[in-house]
């Protein structure tokens, strides 16, 4: 892991940048915390829309989480960002986009079967080498996007301890055996009015975790719309589990 | 409104028993409330299984309300507890409470039949008197059991300007057009694993309601199994609509 670039936010949080092998990825530390004191890590999921497009809503999670005493960090998936392009994936990818902006139902199938196998052994040798810095212990909790990585991430990482899952995009089929498989406790967000998203598939797959705590979550506002209130919500979710 | 005794619990709170003609009530508000600055009021509705029966709960969320700086207030559901019975009632009452207790699917239409179109008015009733008390001001929230009550109050009574309701009873389907009507702020509960009621009816119902803001939490733990953290959260939801 090489830190490729460093910059002091407002908040008083350190944002890095970084690069493990050929992925991208960013960090953000407190910074108010003291070296000798690693703090908890959140990893921040997010959707294959490259993670400069990300950044804000990105970014504003780091912030939020770093207020609660958490480390956060995010990597670019494969095929997404400034990483080599697929041409199945980036079609998959913009088909995706399309129906997201047209409120038509998103099935990025495509993008799962693709991105899945690569995605979480990646998320996996990100956390090897987060763990490895001084200024972050554990636990580690995973938050966001992509639900089937969330999900993976879940049944095969067991340094991860709880996760909050956004059940806002498509869900294979296949998935809801690994949903039996998580005992992890979960907070999952749904979007109600989500009109790109099958809300009996979310319904369903939050009754499939085996999870003794789980709950869910479900708000108005559509796909991106997430109140800010359900994010408080979220992340004391995180500071009852990790802290 | 008549106080019939007063006591001062240990956590600050003064807890005064009442009746409104014959209809007993308690009434419990912060003592560290300065008498020049009026507290906003929450009502605290339960299911018909008397007052004494369901005191410890009752208490319990008064005192945390009044942590928060709320007062509460509960009201004896006609043909409860100390009220004359009636047979009917009775009949009906032991029904849904062999049914809770066996974990059967709880029927409480007869009840909510019969108690419902008294208790509205009732509630209605006592909060003119509690707000003709100087220590009590706006605004107002129903927080609880008895979902039928907590949908009707919210459609007719215009003093009530958010509710935490229990989707933990039998719902008729005519309720479900009352839900359409109601437009404040919801904070709507769910057991998910709540073996007696009607999961699907409860979803259905959160669907219908009309508000602009409204939000389900659902969690695991049985009928009576609401976790601590999800009374917090229904707690800063009225923080955030009533302070």
């Amino acid at each position: 892991m090489h830190f490729i670039s460093e910059q002091r936010l407002d908040d008083g949080v350190l944002e890095r940048e970084f690069t493990l092998g050929e992925i991208p990825g960013i960090l953000w530390t407190p910074v108010s915390a003291p070296a000798s004191a690693p703090v908890p890590l959140i990893l921040l999921g997010h959707p294959p829309l490259g993670l400069r497009r990300m950044y804000p809503r990105l970014v504003a999670r780091a912030l939020d989480s770093a207020a609660d005493g958490f480390a956060t960090a995010t990597i670019e998936l494969p095929g997404s960002g400034d990483r080599p392009r697929w041409p199945v994936v980036e079609q998959a990818r913009s088909d995706l986009r399309r129906a997201m902006e047209a409120g038509d139902p998103v099935n990025d199938e495509i993008v799962d079967a693709l991105i899945l196998p690569l995605a979480v052994p990646e998320w996996q040798a990100a956390l090897d080498a987060l763990l490895l810095l001084p200024e972050i212990g554990g636990p580690v909790g995973y938050s966001g996007g992509v639900i089937s990585i969330g999900i993976r991430l879940a049944v095969v990482e067991p340094r991860i301890c709880a996760a909050v899952l956004f059940a806002g995009s498509f869900v294979p089929r296949a998935m809801f055996e690994q949903a039996r498989q998580v005992t992890i406790p979960l907070h999952v967000l749904l979007q109600w009015d989500d009109e790109g998203n099958d809300r009996q598939a979310a319904l369903d797959l939050f009754d499939a975790f085996g999870s003794e705590e789980k709950s869910l979550h479900a708000h108005l506002g559509g796909h991106t719309g997430v109140p800010q209130f359900a994010g408080d919500a979220a992340a004391r979710f995180f500071t009852r589990h990790l802290m």
